[in-house]
């Protein structure tokens, strides 16, 4: 297919279907008007009607989990890999050698550096020679890349919205680069649809709880791009929580300005003017995650807090998006927009569910 | 009734018992044995029983709202005003020259100066000679002068989380006093229980919203405590969300330390070792506001985040409570024993209700 | 216009568009390819943008809020009245004399008998002799009449469900049609978007509580339908719960079958088999509320219970639906599309949002 | 120790504390002034501190999960089993020989039929004679049998609520006992404190789901117990439903009068009249479970639905509960403080959690 004209159906399949992020992807899809997805793998639950796992997708499909087959995926335009980290790394170089181009919504080609990798994922990276290539998929940033790629890595939930809310300011350089801080909530989907404990309703619901203060995964991912932003080494605290909802995820963003006169709403307005998928609120208007839920919006207010006593100049960045949209499956499909030269908002455009 | 023996029983009137910190009032001291509660008023409610209020307390109380009137309080050995701001400052004064000992839950004898009162509450005070008497009922500041004292001003619930978070850094030292960060999160009951379309399950439950962004009444109370904690004046940012849960206030406080190695687990085990009702957590630990809902429990969580790029050293703690008990109704019965010289604990020992 | 041809456009103005239902048109509308709104009317917030009230429309509307006007609203296709009860039946005369077609999402009307009306709403019927000509708009029972309509009355939103799942079971007359036990579940949305104690957050979560047990407005509508399918007048009792999640309604539907080796499946599957907006599961599956979370679909399950002692033989129906959507805004667009000849799906397709 | 003098300790373990039902016995028995907690076992947790599992619980044990130990539970007074189904009937038998009286919370003793019991629990009873021994823990049916009593199966959930709902009109010959309908409501913890999908925040809450509509575990317990009043085989159907709340069950009980003008309302209170954690609310009001949250209280409402049609006289008894306490945990300490000559409502008094 050559990348210049815009494909009228292009043949998907998703392996690792069984998880939220790939049910997400089914769900978007089904409004997609070139979408074709023709396969969907998962070694747990091959054999199975995809509407037997997902009620919501009665109707909108008729697919039977197949276990993983590099021959079928060979077969798609496109391959979703909506499996935990570990596993696309190993399956990718086979299929661009087949011409099958690849949206990988797991860690795996985020970070360049694949020491870096190594250390955070406790494994040495299979494919090391694909890191230059792999393009990270934040469509604000790396736009121009996305087209015509072959490998793209779709950004994790937190470090989307992080990058969204800070980069505007590391770029224009009006924030102190060593001092940010990041205080994120996620709803509880974040942690996947596996059978943990810490993920019950009778354990979540009702209460706010701090992880990974110790050190969360999305860290060197986040400091990836904002170090890229700032031109130099960020200094970065990241603390994520569990709240009690089922999607969504709140970044609020510290940050020390250098400049107490700088004119950031306009800052914001101006970086995002152009973007379908970022929405710069009014000033003085917050949102809640609620007005991104099931849409690849989003959405920042921008704030400078009161200054009382010896506190330096700030502003405080809110940065709302719902974390399986454009957090992962929804930002994956924007992305392949780009790939396959589609408008990047084909099949994305539905408001969020409100209420 | 001397300061120095226990009463066998206190007499206690509620002003404005039909919100949350009122009911919260009740349903703690229903478990007092020394509480004896002789009058609730409430305009609104006057000739209702409280049970068809609040169906919880079917049993344990056989009492109807009365219309405010200064004789059936002023017989009383204490009254907890669990009013609206701008109440109590006009009642007050009368109270305690017929002898009565007061307990305010809200904010009008908070702030000593009564200038920054009336800045942030809109009107001026109506009691200024009582400020520099009324004891801000933080127990683990004011232990000393709540013993005897005739008026207390009960903490706001952000308030006690956030100082009881950054008061031990505070007092050593070991930070920079210039640039806190108090990342907070409130359960929807802070809000009252008043009719606001903001406050509905249908706006509030899954979604998570940044409030007061631009200056919240709550910032000059926590600044006045930190202030006196650090001996100067403090530099903080204050931003507040609301996360869908009933009850529970999570404080996330961010400091930069004056010293990398400095032992801050150790700081806080030492700061509260002798305190019932602030429980520092292991080192690694975290705990989530389920786990101290119902309960008066302050537990604390300290933390170094890994150190990326350009970051200083710094500390992240973590404080969790029940805002309408130790943010509110609790503390203000633990400042009544401590007043009435009954051990703090009595009535406010049971656990946490967990799940 | 002709009713024979389907419309490139329709022109439509929505009265009373601040609250939930209005909101769901909108959020619906905007991804119906032939819908303009072109006028949205509050009292309350004429002059005020519609994306203030409701962010999740930022982008999708530039509209504001106009006083009601009889003018303009003159000049649209049609009318939606999204409004309390009371009102549309005051307006709708003079629109239809203007050649404007009207679908009321209120109750006004629903029931063919004005004294009915007046004796559970509380007044008088302001328009009596538009009832015989008003269509009821339950596609699945009145698609025919509704081709052309110029006035349709939207469904309640448990007449829905109830409806939906007695129906088959009554114009068979598989089940005794005078002990009909309906026990119905709903989101807290279903009470509105306003500012109601007891549908606050801090009241409504976490918990569940029967409500208009010694009658509630539904019962009149929910018995004409009935009625009309069984040839007779059935005996129900219908008992509403609110139950803590933001949409969606959940009916259980207890009855005796006459026949205890009656194929109650088939006989639903049969029933259904050709409506795009009613899925009936398959033996033995159950669906929750979030499987139509967002969605017009109506799912049913059809169970026999296992019998014992003396019972005798029952059936269990399950009909699960977003209140908002197939019980009342998607429902109304529903029969807007099949009143001006467009497919009844068009702009309804999109897959509920699961999880 | 004999039965007649109340103890002035009673020394307890709890085997399998490390679930829902456990823990909440734990928190529970912190306010039993009586209590005295010796051991809780877990083969699972051996080893750990019983509040690094349950934070709420940090100060009032210093307890540590040890493997169980015949010779351990034998040198207590009362060994509480809060073990899945099949558990208990094992090791009962020795600590009955060993002197030790046993209050068991799962199902293995609540069944007198074994072949009942080997039928819907999948296999033989164990110790089939102790089913006569074996007191059936309703202090409201069995206050008589428990002084004394060396084993007492504590009563489920649901059969709670729905015994407590349907038997005075049973006993009062008040309904026709063949059509009795109960369609209760439960939160998730209902489910236990294990890792399963369906339980997930992100799968549960906002959903209502009905389950077990072919049949349910609690069926032929509730059957028996109102076999048993009624005298005579009754016919019911039970249908179970997930509702998205952490405690609390919400049984809605339908039948059919004998006769229409029977006195309902007052039928219950005299019934009663005299039981602590039984309360009969005002004619006309409705309780939510919210109002039992975290007590042993059990509300009742009684209504006469409006009778329409062709429907005979119903009655619609609501009955609500929180599921760990009343429908386990706490009325397992009932029962103990029955078996030991203690009142009942020891360690059971506080009221409930609300908001």
């Amino acid at each position: 297919m050559s990348a210049s004209a815009a494909p009228q159906s292009i043949s998907i399949a998703i392996v690792g279907a069984t998880g939220y992020t790939g049910a997400e992807l089914l769900r978007l899809l089904a409004s997609h008007p070139q979408a074709n997805v023709r396969a969907v793998t998962s070694r747990q639950a091959a054999g199975q009607r995809v509407d037997d796992w997902f009620p919501n997708l009665r109707g909108h499909y008729d697919l039977t989990f197949s276990a993983p087959d590099a021959g079928a995926l060979a077969a798609c335009d496109v391959v979703f890999f909506a499996t935990p980290h570990g596993t696309a790394m190993h399956q990718v170089p086979a299929l661009l050698d087949a011409g099958v181009r690849v949206v990988d919504l797991s860690a795996d080609f985020r970070i360049k550096d694949a020491s870096v990798f190594a250390q955070w994922y406790g494994e040495p990276h299979a494919a090391p020679d694909l890191l230059a290539e792999a393009v990270y998929g934040l469509p604000e940033v790396n736009r121009a890349l996305l087209r015509g790629a072959r490998l793209v890595a779709a950004p994790g939930c937190y470090p989307t919205a992080v990058q969204l809310g800070f980069l505007p300011l590391l770029r224009a350089g009006a924030v102190d680069a060593s001092s940010l801080v990041a205080d994120c909530k996620s709803g509880v989907s974040g942690a996947g649809r596996s059978a943990k404990i810490g993920s019950l309703l009778a354990e979540a619901a009702d209460s706010v709880l701090a992880y990974g203060v110790g050190g969360h995964r999305h860290l060197p991912e986040i400091c990836q791009g904002l170090n890229a932003a700032a031109g130099s080494e960020v200094g970065l605290v990241f603390t994520p929580h569990l709240v009690p909802m089922i999607r969504g995820i709140h970044a609020t963003l510290h940050a020390v300005l250098t400049d107490s006169a700088a004119d950031v709403q306009h800052l914001f307005e101006r970086a995002y003017a152009d973007e379908p998928f970022v929405d710069v609120l009014p000033a003085g208007a917050q949102a809640g995650t609620r007005s991104v839920r099931g849409s690849n919006m989003c959405r920042i207010a921008v704030a400078k807090p009161p200054r009382v006593g010896s506190a330096p100049p700030r502003v405080v960045v809110t940065a709302v998006e719902d974390n399986l949209v454009k957090g992962a499956s929804g930002q994956a499909i924007q992305a392949m927009n780009a790939m396959f030269g589609l408008p990047e908002v084909t099949g994305l455009s539905a408001p969020a569910l409100l209420p």
